[in-house]
């Protein structure tokens, strides 16, 4: 007994000490640098660690036959401050992950299904790209230019795992053509002509 | 014509200022604090970012019917210096991925087949065990001990991502039972009885 | 006169662009990823720097005969953001600072009274044992498993400084026994037998 | 005299502990994760840390009317392990930077001569855009999409630094049509129609 | 238009997992080790990523003939949280930036218009000096004293920039002689006698 | 028996996957901007992380009547990519640590013996100075300059301990007055006058 209140006292004393192994995000609460603030730790619970969103196949019913459903910070709060977010591809037949990049992270594809075409294109313009089975898995460099293909006639589905709780993604379409970036800019700095970058503008819903 | 030399003019003077957006390992080379010093450009291929051992699963015939199979710098040199690596958990019908920590990194895990109950323990000591199903995913915050147990009487299996190319991996027993680490400093450290010790390294090939 | 004016001018402008040279834990708001917010500079005061808690032995009158004195973020706001901080062990005789980890920094122990043995396992299972003396230096690399013992018949003690403004501070018998981790998971993920786990979650305040 | 003596013994002890204020790189050597290795410090001489390169404008006779000088690590080794590097661009009238990333590093531009528009589309996919005059600086954040253009009818230039000292380089047009990426690759994941890809890849030396 | 809903649909959902790509510095909420938290998003416009303070030459009439203009997270809030920092030197005939130190940054000098002489001391107390001209760029290694010198007859001017948005700036006389670091103090640390000392913060203001 | 090999396959197989938990600099080999190449895990002793220099006084019978002992990764091996490293002080009566900066590294003191005063200047300019006794702990933010003097009339001692495994070491006194650096540039960017210069030049050892 009293050896238990003994070591329970040095129990308490040494937790003092231990703080931060983790730091669930508070999204209510301003982002800075380094990602949201944290709630307190006694509020912390073990389902904060869990994210059950990548379980089922995202829809694909849309013109790119594909899906991508994150689990970055903002929607998995308990991997904030962690370095580590992660998501779920999904491509029917015909998918595909059109060109992207993400700028604040290295990514690890492991093909969950089907068969998969990826690749990159390095700052030297080297192309890198393979078709991937159940199982394999890719690295893709931080920030280039990459893309996910269904190279079979199944559905097909991947999970990827970025080193950083808020990757980003830029997808090279959608920066183009599906905002307000006045067509004359995109023409001048993509050698599009301007009837493609208009066409591609109406498709996207983008202006300008 | 003119303008395609021009142009691959352009392309090679830019391309000279592109370097390094991946380093993979030489791993006949001495380790550096930041990893192993990187192959040639001009060397790599493709199938440098593509690692394909993770897609049978590793053999659980042994004492914890268990298998771990990494795919760190060391097994995987494309994602030397990228800061990621993966590894594949199979657990058989009772197989455990006793407690163990990742001195380097955290970890997310996503359960491929079968249940899964995984925990870790916090400096706190406060403890968050979740039983996972296929698709849910964990994140382990770094440094902490953690586990994997099989939940389900089929076998369970996993993909697991870190954030860093090498994440370390110290089992627990092996750490305090498989080495010649003296009984009398095991004992000393972590109040287990000496026979318990001695019988724990006997099993595992300790001595002292 | 008119020099001063024109310099004092010059200094305040030049002041302007000099913030953050530290960053004073205000520890009643939310920490982030990064640490604490700070406190104004301007309610800063040299004592902020100073940190008066380790200059008497901590109180070894406990069940491993030893005491850990932190002086992390928590206790010492003014490391904070700055990477580093402290602690005291003492040693009473047969003291011992039970095997644990740091999971977010790497340690310089500094023996200040009496012999020390201390020692770490590596994630290769390698195992480094030294005995220290006054004025030794040891190094424990981040996140591995460590422990320090009083080797002589005397009291010993030391100081201990970690890169990291909250590195943390798990102690394996205490994550293992001391909360409510179920003597079944326990059992299942160390291998040792269950009423080993239960008689040291009696001593140690651990229930299920 | 004494004195002297007495100093430059103490200097050279301190000395002996005053390493790597910079890494002047050897080219010659493999490079790690972290940079090239380092020359002998007794080898740096005081130009290895001035680079002359940017000094005139570089040759803007080219389908783009522009030029882009890199000063990275390769160019300029005094800046290795120093996280900083830097460029001049050159923009005749007409001229265009097309949309490229860096895929390491944020940039920060400063305005020499002449007026240039210079954007960036946020990963939210919101744009950036603002013409800029001499003295004037824009901020473009790691790895997105951004272009420059002159805004002007006369020659316009700018200096850009990157916080790293190898940021990357990678040109939207060349990464798509300059190289060997096929062609069918190519619209899949950008929703270009073939002759568009095709007729690109023409001017700009692709292939497949 | 369906097309367009679809795609729609899929950019919201893409767009929901892209944040931080930047974080613009609330400047009325407290610092964090990180830098300052973020402004909302969809606050965020064009011009807060321009700084235009740093088009004109700043205020040469004082003690040293020259002046910094900074532009800094706190001067220029759009480059919180980017690992950059950027500002102008001017220095009129016979100006001088004295001698000082950015205790968090390295720095890139790119010489606008002028002759300038820049120097800097290593740690192993060698001394490295170039007498530059327009368009030639420097390196000073993070943390070393070092100085900028008119090396001509007319104005001459610079633009610098560092790897971090908080590089601070510690002017060596004014660290020394415009405070109330006492007289004693600054001898007894400094073997400048204390006449030339009390005459110095004469000067500049100090006391003590 | 079986159960044995069963696990030593097991543990050689896991074994394979840990990798650089540290990474004892082999001295002979070129650096790297993250520190020295490691020697092989095979060939590093339990002595590797152990320094003995720090247990007796450095010899103080000089100009300053101080020593500074270091232990960084040049004299301490062991600690190479650990990011720490740790230092002696040694104060006779009048002893006192110069004016200096570490470029590279915050600093936390603890003083063992005797009473220190010590303090920093800020980039803001303003003092911190506290008179310490044994026990205490005064931290140093990284790059700003600071002094430790013995404030009694018996010897006194610290142990200073950096986070990074090469801080660097500038003294005020040696970068300004023994070396190179030409009278004149000193006089132009510190304001003493040239007497002044001149003579701790020759005190010191400098020339030009």
């Amino acid at each position: 007994m009293l050896r238990t209140i003994f070591l329970l006292s040095l129990l308490f004393a040494l937790s003092n000490a231990s703080v931060q192994d983790f730091c669930v995000a508070n999204l209510k609460r301003a982002e800075t640098p380094a990602g949201y603030p944290c709630i307190r730790p006694i509020h912390v619970k073990a389902t904060d660690f869990v994210f059950s969103g990548l379980g089922t196949p995202g829809n694909t019913t849309n013109i790119i036959n594909a899906a991508v459903t994150p689990a970055f910070a903002a929607q998995f709060p308990g991997l904030n401050g962690l370095g580590l977010s992660t998501a779920r591809l999904d491509l029917a037949p015909k998918g595909v992950i059109p060109m992207h990049t993400h700028p604040g992270a290295s990514e690890v594809l492991f093909v969950l299904t089907g068969s998969i075409t990826a690749g990159f294109v390095s700052s030297a313009n080297a192309v890198y790209v393979q078709t991937l089975k159940p199982g394999q898995v890719m690295v893709f460099p931080q920030g280039l230019l990459h893309f996910q293909i269904n190279a079979g006639k199944s559905s097909a589905s991947a999970v990827v795992t970025f080193n950083s709780a808020n990757p980003g993604l830029q997808i090279l379409d959608f920066a183009l053509f599906a905002n307000s970036l006045p067509t004359e800019l995109v023409v001048g700095t993509t050698f599009l002509d301007a009837t493609t970058v208009k066409k591609l503008k109406g498709v996207l819903g983008g202006t300008g």
